[in-house]
């Protein structure tokens, strides 16, 4: 096995179909480390947890991991004491399958909530998919973690140092549920470099705040969120001086936006994705605070998907955000065009132009608050006909 | 004119089509109560108000009122000082035509949001509704307030006293936007009570804080929400005694609670009506704002209009209320179905029984938490393919 073609040193993966979905698709994942390597992870706020969530919490308490054994089709939460002994023996019996310790392998799971894991089906396909790892199966790993995907989510980044070339690879699950529950997200990031734990742990809290968590689709939280990297050093490139951090944390940022735009991108049902910027705003919090409730509004997000210039509705979710502002100092601009200045709107040569901004599929509306220094934004998507359908006719 | 024949001694009302909405529908809605009348209003907390809003505020400092005037087809918000102006001339057209003074009439509008007010078409209309006022005429007023909203909603509460009877007529429009831009909720009330104006601001609050708080369609709040009460003392029953004030504290709850229960009924798109309860919470804040976010989610409400016991997903909304609770002892009943024990799904048989509760038009959704003794509960409807339709293609 020669991981060299991956551009991610010592990193092997691969996907395969277990028998956990019901339409034969893969739906069992593994990636590997040649050798233990630094591990960092951050984890859904819900209050309700599956149990590959709660097991992982635990694991990444110690410093290096060297497996991660992924299925899609099923969440295995909501399963109670059985689900949490069937999230453990996953995990154990990949251990032993790849002959390393069984505290070293972590777990994730995606799917329905409240079925049990087919774990003979698992456990039989354990042998298979270590036997099918390679260097550059990735790809397989990203398709076997699709649910309502329509496409695969990978990414690689490379990055020159001085000392030479570190690389992350990284791969994710969007925001997709005909058959599972939950607008799960999922993330495995792997990379050839040398790190510490604290300083990867901050590396990717920081990176998840400007990406993952500046998307949304449907303003659902899973109850399997999990975001995992690990940091093998088989490189050579050793991060620990400022600058070093500060290109580090740069690619890693690289690879975590790429995968958000590709996440929303895909949003269920979505036909276009739009940046809600918030500009000018008294202080940090209130510029997010009213581009996350823009960016959420069922009332915006259908007019998107009608292509209907409609700023009112715009104007109103801002309105409801919990922040005091002027709504008589806001200008509100689709993309080059001003919709809306100092609160009113700028007539039907603007309207008429707006619009057409509105068929494209990408763009950005910025709402001016013209109240201090502080700015955020939040990438959504529109809100289809088939949204509702894909959630509606869902677990049939 | 003799008001006998309404239940509410000395109140005119009319409703005309005077040229605003596009479709020639009733779109102007007078009240008129034959003296004037203590007055009470809650209002929108959106930052962004219609001038109607602003206007109504202000004027219902001052003790009494004696007109209400409304329209629909038009919100009157971002309109700048033209649309306060219009606003105000509004008022002030309506008070010359009665031959009141101008501070005794309040506005309201509902409709798109940023186009000036048809002042012309108002102000030649103003004659036509005041000759047009009579006893009867609040079912006039119910429909020239409705824009999407698929049928007109008035009731009237009549309560026996020592002193003789009084009585209560209301009216409201729901959420319903089609051709307006917002959700917004107006709610007249009429009552021939005498009663001082905070003892009707605080019994209007109590009963809006059971009622229209307690309800959901989509999440977004109006610029031009107005609920106004005015009470005008023809009846000859005074409201002073403790005993007095619950009595009339019960018949304005019922009154607001019935209004509300035909709001969310006739919920954009809703097929079907469900309250959500939860029981035994920690704390009564923690009891509402779990029943709001399950109320409010996507996910179930896309589950609801597919008729899908899928109770996994109301786990998950609990799960991200933001309170503290243990998802291992959660209980969930769909009205008198056990779906979940525990935290665990309670097997094929009670999915079966669920389903079939699913396919009622009303509903209740307990999430009992064996967390204390708090208990609040939440009335939302499903999320249908034709919210979307309806909220995507307006303004055409």
């Amino acid at each position: 096995m020669n991981s060299k073609q991956t551009g991610c040193e010592g990193f092997l993966a691969a996907g395969i179909a277990a028998g956990i979905k019901k339409n034969g698709g893969k739906d069992l994942g593994l990636i590997y480390s040649e050798v233990p390597a630094t591990v960092a992870g951050v984890f859904t706020r819900n209050q309700v947890k599956a149990a590959s969530v709660i097991l992982d919490q635990k694991r990444i308490q110690k410093a290096t991991s060297q497996a991660i054994v992924v299925n899609s089709g099923n969440a295995n939460c909501c399963t109670g004491a059985q689900g949490m002994a069937d999230a453990i023996s996953m995990a154990r019996l990949t251990a032993e399958t790849l002959g390393i310790p069984e505290e070293s392998v972590l777990i994730a799971s995606t799917g329905v909530i409240g079925e049990m894991l087919p774990m003979e089906s698992i456990e039989s396909s354990l042998p298979i998919i270590v036997e099918a790892m390679r260097p550059d199966g990735f790809m397989d790993v990203a398709q076997a973690i699709m649910t309502t995907d329509t496409f695969p989510k990978l990414h690689t980044v490379r990055q020159e140092m001085e000392e030479g070339f570190f690389s992350i690879v990284g791969l994710a699950k969007g925001s997709g549920m005909i058959r599972p529950d939950m607008a799960t997200m999922l993330c495995f990031v792997c990379s050839d470099v040398a790190v510490s734990q604290d300083m990867l742990q901050d590396c990717l809290k920081k990176a998840v705040a400007r990406s993952f968590n500046r998307i949304t689709v449907d303003g659902d939280t899973s109850t399997n969120d999990t975001v995992l990297v690990m940091a093998n050093g088989l490189s050579g490139v050793t991060i620990t001086r400022p600058d070093q951090i500060r290109r580090f944390q740069q690619a890693l940022d690289e690879m975590l936006m790429t995968l958000s735009r590709m996440i929303v991108k895909d949003g269920e049902g979505a036909t276009k994705m739009v940046e809600i910027v918030v500009s000018r705003a008294a202080t940090a919090e209130d510029a997010f605070k009213i581009a996350q409730t823009v960016a959420h509004s069922n009332l915006v997000k259908t007019a998107l998907f009608g292509e209907d210039a409609n700023w009112g509705r715009i104007m109103a979710a801002a309105g409801r955000a919990g922040v005091a502002f002027d709504p008589e100092r806001v200008d509100i601009w689709f993309d080059t065009v001003l919709m809306v200045r100092d609160g009113a709107g700028c007539g039907a040569e603007a309207e008429a132009a707006g619009s057409r901004i509105l068929q494209q599929s990408e763009l950005t509306i910025e709402i001016d608050l013209k109240a201090g220094e502080a700015r955020d934004s939040i990438l959504t998507c529109d809100f289809s006909i088939d949204y509702v359908k894909i959630n509606a006719d869902y677990r049939s």
